[in-house]
């Protein structure tokens, strides 16, 4: 099967995987890019963030994701799945080609580790829940937001810069875990313009996602929802 | 071996295993509680997190973890992990007994989706790198600070209340993964006044680490640079 979003199967019954996403959330956008590396072909449910209030705090989305959040993942036998780093996770030990990690555990680790500075401190502070909050609670206007913004993400990418390889994806030729939680971050740098140009193995890892079919697919402009 | 926190052993060279560590860093925490709940006895080096600038930014330091994060393990061959996701599931791949995880892989990721919740949407956000910026860049005061953390862990503990089980910790009767990233958690929402009387079953698995030796013994309390 080839990956990335379809129309809803006629011919397979009511449901296949179906994928609770939004154009824009980075959580999405790494699920995304994962279920397209695996081959995972699913149905694309949008939820609007960016409504007020947002779809996620609708009781039907929340009696399937209590978190109230992007993305949750329902699986052909109506289990579902929440938070991007669990279901990436499930997607590996589920659909073992292409890996996204290698067999060593130490390099495992090294790549998970480079895969949490996204997904554990560049990215919980740029959501659009915190952004919203600072501009409520703090008052804070589009130049506060921009250095907010910056400052984290120049934190992980400069640690980022300095963990991944000299070649290829970030690991290897091939992508993995690391590329799957970078490139959406880029994305995130890029629309508030922070300069990614300083680090230039990110820039050599950003252009090879560029044009990968997997990366392609997955992203924002790419949606049913992109807007 | 035991776990937890031992003197260095004279007796088998330079090196065991070193965990870099700061005694109130909810990262380091949960990293204590993985390694004691796997049996695996370490050396604590401390690294004050509180001083101006944080020993972390310290060159030396710096060259261990080019992030400037805590936590960071060295194992005993040299080799150095950072972040503590990666650790953590590390040292599930490499020391089997006893399991943070099931075997069934829907579960393991529903496990995985509420240690998450916590490692990706509520640490991050109280983290004391965030509440200083939110001091000096919004100059946020005590009542601001208070409810920024109430804000975000309360989302969080919702979610995780509503996904846990009704009896033992979090997933069952021995403590896993979702439990090593809930008690720290737990532990900074008592420091910031946050109650959490309201979700019975976080109350639950609350009173049963607070007995658990490995819990106990990973407590910030416990740690040699404990103030």
């Amino acid at each position: 099967m080839q990956g990335g979003h379809r129309g809803r199967r006629a011919t397979e019954g009511a449901h296949g995987v179906e994928l609770y996403t939004y154009y824009r959330s980075g959580a999405a956008y790494r699920t995304r890019i994962a279920l397209a590396l695996k081959g995972v072909a699913y149905d694309s449910i949008p939820i609007d963030l960016a409504g007020d209030p947002g779809a996620q705090n609708d009781p039907a989305y929340r009696a399937i994701n209590p978190q109230a959040r992007l993305p949750a993942l329902r699986l052909d036998d109506g289990d579902i799945l929440i938070q991007s780093p669990a279901i990436i996770e499930y997607l590996e030990e589920t659909v073992p080609e292409p890996p996204f990690l290698p067999k060593d555990a130490v390099l495992r680790a090294k790549i998970r580790g480079v895969a949490a500075i996204i997904g554990c401190d560049a990215h919980p502070l740029n959501n659009s829940s915190v952004l919203k909050t600072l501009r409520t609670a703090f008052a804070a206007d589009s130049a506060q937001i921009h250095a907010w913004v910056a400052q984290w993400l120049t934190l992980s990418f400069m640690a980022v810069e300095a963990l991944i390889g000299d070649e290829g994806f970030c690991f290897g030729p091939s992508p993995g875990l690391a590329d799957i939680y970078l490139i959406p971050q880029i994305a995130s740098a890029q629309r508030f313009d922070v300069p990614i140009a300083g680090w230039p193995r990110i820039v050599r890892v950003a252009g090879l996602a560029a044009s990968h079919p997997a990366f392609m697919a997955a992203a924002p402009a790419r949606q049913p929802d992109a807007k």
